[in-house]
């Protein structure tokens, strides 16, 4: 994913360290747009009081921490979110969404969503918060907010092995893309939600 | 703290490994019960279908990954949290706490509590949210829920480095112990913000 002025994404200066989030990112090697401009819009959203959504960090498995140089870590690794990667608060509403990007044309593959997820989003549901994800199909350079519904739909009952791009183009949001925020995905929100 | 009937907090033995937040509390070798009791009680709400609260991982500041080895991260710190240790959903409200203990039997001592914290629970307060503190004092085996809008009021008008023990017996709610969940504090929750 580009930004529509065609200009690859730069990090920004400010962003010295990186976080376990960044590390398990760039281990996977993939997300890392997506990720990024998720990131820098909720910083916007947090930034102009519109909403407030935060990431969860990457939980890590320790194996051994070395106490004697003051707690460090010498041996962990990274481990699957069990949850979502993002939750947060707008106009009072829970919110709780998972964000993926594939490069497939014609449909989304539900290979990366774990059985945990599904089982969390649900609940989200059942206690009356709002769950969705955030699905960017990098080759059409779209994004869309599908409703957690139906990807539990296709991940219990269809049995499939993804959700075809059709769904998306009918029961999705487009978000619109933009320089601040990156990511207009607060107007879906309030488009699918709060009208 | 200890249970009502004088056992000491037993881990769960299907607990094997280590988390990120374990090994961090550990470190610090402060907070251990009441975090381990917020984190079974969430455990009992979340199977009982009451509510949905996870815990933010220890975010951790990786300086050195050796991928020859499966992404095995040699070099680590864990770093402080800078919003609340945990967020989640009840009746479709968005909710966000920070909980921690004392051992001061006359006030609860702020130092422990960042200007990013209370950043972060003004801006929950501001989209409609539900922010407060959950504070065990360890000595009178007495835990409360404390309204954010306290202890935000102390941490900047007052500058004082302490809430007084009354504004907690006047002002929070006392929350029940018990087996199941430890800490009832959801029911602390209802009374104080559903009632």
């Amino acid at each position: 994913m580009r930004y529509p002025n065609g200009k690859q994404y730069q990090k920004k200066e400010t962003k010295k360290r990186k976080t376990s989030s960044d590390i398990s990112l760039s281990a996977a090697n993939r997300g890392m747009d997506l990720e990024n401009d998720i990131n820098e819009s909720n910083e916007y959203y947090s930034e102009h009081d519109i909403a407030l959504i935060t990431k969860r960090p990457t939980p890590i498995n320790i194996v051994k921490v070395d106490y004697s140089k003051g707690a460090k870590i010498v041996d962990a690794y990274f481990e699957k979110q069990s949850t979502t990667d993002y939750n947060g608060v707008y106009k009072g509403k829970y919110l709780d969404f998972e964000a993926k990007n594939t490069k497939n044309k014609t449909s989304f593959p539900l290979a990366n969503i774990t059985s945990h997820q599904i089982i969390h989003l649900k609940r989200v549901n059942q206690h009356g918060g709002i769950a969705f994800f955030i699905i960017a199909f990098e080759s059409l350079n779209e994004v869309y907010l599908l409703d957690s519904s139906f990807v539990i739909h296709f991940y219990e009952k269809e049995k499939r092995k993804s959700i075809p791009y059709d769904v998306f183009k009918k029961e999705g949001i487009l978000i619109k893309q933009g320089y601040h925020p990156r990511l207009h995905y607060i107007d879906a929100v309030e488009e699918k939600y709060f009208k």
